[in-house]
């Protein structure tokens, strides 16, 4: 998918809503448990239920694998339910040497046949750039992360006086066009976010941290948006737990549907839809 | 497995070596390409040939993920394969917020039953600490990768005149003990290998690069050694490669076994393996 097709979709939608498909074994509703792949009739259903309020779905590859082989049946069975037109995001962090990241690139962009991939970047250039060489497929490459452990090593100060984080984004950015690299930037640092707005005006965010780890939308839309908008917002479990009764996938839709609503005022209100 | 049980395995053995099996569905023999699982074939005829010269192996979960379930599935079957006393190391290079790292250590341990797994620091302490939650078990940490890449951002100077990647070690080292954490340390950087040896003595590391990737055996072996070897060196191409015809498995063995007697006289040579 291009970063125009992506804007079209934003714009018609008036959502920039990305639901996370983290399906944990242990939270899933009652009556999904008895299915033969309660992981995928639990994703089916939210699928269902939010798909006409989001753009953008990100399976967490890590619920996948905790159960194997099955784990990832469920996944290429979620993916292929997820309907055509919305952008799909590998959340697989992952990154290696040259000869095995393209291995990782295959494994979604070409088995799983995802649009985008999360990479992280510890490894340089070698183990980003072939994730690069797929024609209309996206690298989202973790810059400033929401988690508290974000404060290790990607806040440490560089002897230029940068950040560890800074220097990722400006050196990565070079690596390929804004029409494939997106970078990861935690919804909990909206000061930090609207400083790497200024810093790469052009490129999509990928932003997490709203809902269960307290992003505020409001606030992070206005230091994210560029002029295609420029950003997609995530939530998981806010959304896929609303409710652990039967009527979870009816709670996800209808938590989604509000995310989508406060998204279609905020979009209204800025520049951001206006192109 | 612990620090003590992979000291004396070493020991009985003589040899220090990790076999990488990196199963490349491209470069397997003819002959195996006809099974049902070609990928399993491979590994359990090098298994089989390397068993006597190797304390671990390591299949990077890249090589399985690229061909979906059915990897998924050699991979499992892989592991049930390598007889029991040998150290496994899950190549997978995750990392991810608590909760989701939580699922990937449940994969890699209990899933698959692996000793190990390899994590990237990039996100910090909570990323990693999850992994350390499971008795006997081993997380073995990126520090400096034996790629091109690792200057993009492991060696970037600090404020305070050290590198990220020493940083790395530095933190890292306290969020766990000596026998819960390893580190990566790529082969193919000698003088930093026996630098950060001074800076944590005691910890295992694990050294990629050899072989195909260029790293020295000798070098890297008196720059590594600790009073319990303390290295686990690791080379996959060059063996499981070593021939792509009918004998590949022969051949590998041939490799290991070379690998191995010259892991034998280093050691007798040194003070490592005299405990």
């Amino acid at each position: 998918m291009t970063r125009f097709e992506l804007f079209n979709s934003i714009k018609a939608k008036h959502s920039y809503l990305c639901v996370g498909l983290d399906p944990d074994i242990n939270r899933l509703p009652q009556c999904v448990l008895d299915c033969e792949d309660p992981v995928f009739e639990f994703n089916r259903a939210i699928i269902e239920a939010t798909s006409d309020y989001c753009v953008a779905y990100k399976p967490n590859l890590a619920f996948y694998e905790a159960l194997g082989t099955k784990g990832w049946q469920s996944l290429e069975k979620t993916l292929k339910a997820i309907p055509s037109g919305i952008f799909t995001i590998a959340d697989a962090k992952r990154g290696d040497i040259g000869n095995t990241s393209r291995l990782y690139a295959q494994a979604f962009f070409e088995y799983l046949d995802c649009d985008a991939v999360t990479v992280a970047p510890y490894m340089g250039k070698d183990s980003v750039s072939p994730f690069l060489d797929f024609p209309g497929k996206w690298v989202i490459i973790l810059a400033l992360t929401s988690n508290e452990g974000a404060c290790d090593y990607q806040t440490l100060q560089v002897a230029d006086g940068s950040t560890v984080y800074q220097h990722v984004i400006e050196k990565s950015s070079r690596w390929g066009s804004v029409e494939q690299i997106m970078y990861v930037v935690g919804a909990t640092k909206p000061d930090e976010l609207a400083e790497i707005r200024k810093s790469i005006p052009h490129h999509f965010l990928l932003i997490p941290g709203i809902g269960a780890q307290g992003g505020e939308l409001r606030k992070i839309s206005a230091a994210g948006f560029n002029e295609n908008c420029g950003i997609l917002v995530n939530a998981s479990r806010s959304i896929i737990y609303a409710s652990s009764g039967e009527d979870f996938a009816a709670a996800a839709g209808r938590e989604a549907q509000r995310l989508q609503a406060e998204m279609e005022v905020i979009l209204r209100n800025s520049k951001a839809s206006r192109q």
